[in-house]
């Protein structure tokens, strides 16, 4: 590992914490007000689909893309932790028994085996309400403008024509194999569209012009293909015991993936010229840039 | 039925023709960009979970609410159908097997049983989702202040301290009973949230003080409850076929309702008392708050 990657796990880490510690407080004033009934099994069950470990990539990229531009730290925390808890919603759903129906999630039991189908379910409509909440939030220091920009992205990065949709067409492509533009779309939805939201909210928090928002969503769209494609990558030739799950998932399934059609090699270049044109994109930023490009780079070579 | 009655229901129906189609619209507009790939089978989910019937009285309080004060009508029709997205969303996933077990919702195949346990649960999500699509879209013309009151105060409505922390208790009630308090706060959660959501929606939409936010709150909260007591009441006295669904359901359950505790008389001046009180809220208001009286009079005395 070079002294730079290595740099670059240690700040990943030290954010992911930061955001666990949120997360935590978070899902702790879930309720208002406090003389309410607690759902006392709901809420644990929503703190542990949420605090299961993870990378925090996303809120590393919402504060790294936020940083950028000198926005506001305190807003990028909250609304990381808001993108965290929706992610963590389609995660305890997709491993329901009704969609990929997955035991063990990072080496622990999943949501609806720890608890029950019922639970799982109903703690993913809460980690979904809840993302909305902590965007809209009055501790949230943003002006109305900007969570309302925020509010409309999520909602369209989750939906139906986003993460959502992109759930649907996957479940569908276990029966009939889409072509390789179906691929691209089916990811850029399921897994690019919250990445792209990532970093485009950099930009909403920092109340910057439309060219920075685009530049930031299309930085978000290419590294969201980056991350795809190495995870298609990862399936093939890792083992499970560096990559913590099963590997040859895809190949199991019958799914097809990009690289399962042009091959590793073509992987690897494209993992190459996705990270030059991610760079491309940041370069009028010069040095402040660097954080997001060594992200870009993480996202496309990481080993796990 | 008094003359009053029927002018009523009359007025109900020609809203929530309104509503469908306004919802049918929305739904069809719900990928963005349109050259993304149309995951086609949750589209027409999600359509046949929201556009099934039903009274649509959530969006005609919020239409109301809003007429009280002169509030914007085509926000408040937007905002009525983000409403009932949510609505939409918690019969779908309420229906699961996982959850209620419903096969049938007003004489039709609830979608799951249409379409398949992840369709319903994907459907759900998605409506979930476009809720808050809806208010934040700049199709609903009103200032960003009030969108970000209305994103707070449905996540709370519909969240962990409202609806979905409401059937979780709800669930949990199956297999230890509440005593009275409980039952009215798990009804207040499960039921009552989204009513007052509705009626507080009006006053935000019109941008009144906080004032009037907190009386029609406090409106919303009394018509929610005597919706409940009206609802179990109905599946006491009531037969399937005026219905349109099973009665006895909480008994055969063994579910603990008010009325089951405190008998069918208490149930009627209980009802009779809620209407003075909802009506006594709304005289500063004078005749122009009686559209919103007849709503807490139908709610209270419907016979189905």
């Amino acid at each position: 590992m070079t002294k730079s990657a290595d740099a670059f796990e240690k700040s990943l880490s030290a954010h992911a914490a930061i955001v666990e510690a949120r997360l935590a407080t978070l899902l702790d004033a879930s309720i208002r007000p406090a003389e309410l009934a607690r759902p006392a099994q709901l809420i644990e069950a929503m703190h542990y689909g949420a605090l299961n470990g993870g990378k925090r990539l996303r809120p590393y990229l919402v504060m790294q893309a936020t940083q950028l531009f000198a926005g506001n730290e305190e807003a990028a925390l909250q609304v990381g932790c808001a993108l965290e808890c929706l992610h963590s919603y389609s995660l305890v759903h997709d491993d329901l028994p009704a969609m990929d129906d997955d035991d063990l999630r990072r080496g622990q039991p999943t949501v609806h085996k720890k608890y029950d189908d019922a639970t799982a379910i109903l703690a993913g409509d809460g980690l979904l309400t809840y993302a909305f909440d902590i965007i809209a939030s009055p501790e949230t220091p943003l002006p109305d403008a900007a969570k309302v920009a925020l509010v409309l992205e999520l909602s369209r990065a989750a939906g139906i024509g986003g993460m959502a949709g992109g759930q649907m067409l996957d479940l569908a492509a276990e029966k009939q194999q889409p072509d390789e533009r179906g691929i691209v779309l089916l990811q850029a939805m399921k897994t690019g569209a919250l990445l792209r939201f990532a970093c485009e909210a950099g930009a909403i928090i920092a109340g910057r012009p439309a060219e920075d928002r685009d530049r930031l969503r299309r930085f978000g769209e290419i590294i969201g293909r980056a991350f795809q494609v190495a995870d298609d990558l990862l399936d093939i030739t890792s083992d499970a015991a560096t990559l913590g799950k099963a590997t040859g998932k895809d190949a199991a399934k019958g799914k097809a993936t990009l690289v399962g059609l042009k091959g590793t090699d073509w992987a690897r270049s494209e993992l190459d010229r996705l990270v030059s044109e991610a760079n491309a994109l940041l370069a009028p930023y010069g040095a402040e840039a660097e954080p997001l490009k060594e992200a870009a780079h993480f996202i496309a070579y990481r080993k796990k």
